[in-house]
């Protein structure tokens, strides 16, 4: 399986992804899940992949040729992100239908884009393996594939539109960090991507291994604090407990 | 949906439940999800529910039934609690069968059973929709049926088989609050029930509404220490971030 969590504020993008991919319980390999694309200087294009790892294999390759080949229809050559969206979730089909017709299997996959085209607004989508796609809302900030519900709560609690990159990085990571915790499938080394609005050029990249001492300083300092916290939670009072010894009487 | 969690304790059992059932998200309603059987003194049984409330309902009228009926197989006449859980698993496994073949549809369920027989030790068990069903162990303290990856990650931090009933409980009302948080389908009431060894007769039983007091304490609480602990974490140092700018070259 896999984690990542795109994040779009006021700020720009922070995008993580985490590096464990399996065929089966006993073949567990890694392999990046963020791919920044190669662009024309005036646009900043990132994706993050969930599902089959040959099928978002061939998708980036597809992007890949497209641009080297000069298609009339390329990332270099669309004017709104949304397109970009859209020209992903048609390969993203189009390579699933291929699959499963030689194959008879379905071997679908579900992307996260994030980027920006100068002279317009910074935006993350989500694309489905049926080829639609959903982009994020000032309710909702963030976007998430993969095992994306242990890392939910502690994303409900501190992204909003205007917090800091670094916050939402940081976040991003403790989202990350209870994943693994409870989920083996998800595993290091993980990347995390921030960019700056109207940047472009040069984004900052993170890649934290299992041992990297930053990743393991926020493990132990949020375990630290979560167990003081817990430590000083209310009390139960005997006085709180119902009379009814019998529940239910169906 | 729903959620409900048992941990099984050196000193005891600690189940809690919400209470939200949904036919389609327009179709909400409130129903306990557990249920007390009421035994002969030498037995403490408690069941916890997740799935079509159809079913779960047939098979607490159909333990009570055989009770009533004086069946040679009741719960009050079984030696082992793995005999209860095998029983369960066989009246489920029959609804589920019988819902299939006359209505052509699987309203599928998986149950908790909690409880002590007189001279054995209190026990957990997950039975599933087919019938089999698996106990909890010392490195596996609790089980979880319904919406349990949300709270998965606060479980795995602080439930040990050497905790105190209290701090399960609180625990478990912590991981239903993250629940809560993340998904409209798990609601309350939340019902907790902390089960001294060797009891039998007397567990205590808390019903929290969504306006409780103490539930409202617990949810505070945890929120103000955990935006406490994510403004302390470590800060990402630029000198941490990696020189390449483009990050795949498939």
């Amino acid at each position: 399986m896999t984690y990542c969590v795109g994040v779009s504020l006021d700020a720009g993008l922070v995008l993580t992804s985490d590096s464990r991919t399996n065929a089966g319980i006993d073949n567990v390999s890694t392999y990046s899940k963020m791919y920044q694309c190669e662009t024309t200087p005036d646009r900043f294009l990132v994706i993050l992949s969930a599902g089959n790892l040959a099928t978002t294999q061939a998708v980036i390759q597809q992007v890949k040729r497209d641009v080297h080949e000069g298609k009339p229809r390329n990332i270099n050559n669309m004017a709104y992100l949304a397109d970009v969206a859209d020209y992903l979730g048609e390969i993203l089909v189009n390579l699933i239908r291929k699959h499963n017709e030689q194959g008879g299997f379905i071997a679908d996959a579900t992307l996260v884009l994030g980027g920006q085209i100068k002279g317009r607004e910074p935006n993350l989508y989500m694309i489905y393996p049926q080829g639609n796609y959903i982009t994020s809302s000032s309710e909702t900030p963030y976007l998430q594939i993969g095992e994306s519900k242990y890392g939910k709560p502690v994303l409900d609690r501190f992204i909003t539109r205007d917090a800091s990159l670094e916050d939402a990085a940081i976040c991003s990571l403790i989202s990350m960090d209870s994943t693994m915790k409870s989920n083996a499938s998800v595993g290091p080394p993980i990347e995390v991507l921030i960019y700056k609005r109207d940047q472009f050029t040069t984004p900052k990249h993170y890649k934290f291994d299992a041992e990297d001492p930053y990743l393991l300083a926020i493990r132990q300092e949020w375990a630290h604090h979560l167990n003081q916290a817990f430590r000083s939670m209310p009390r139960l009072e005997e006085s709180q407990a119902q009379p009814n010894s019998y529940l239910r009487a169906l």
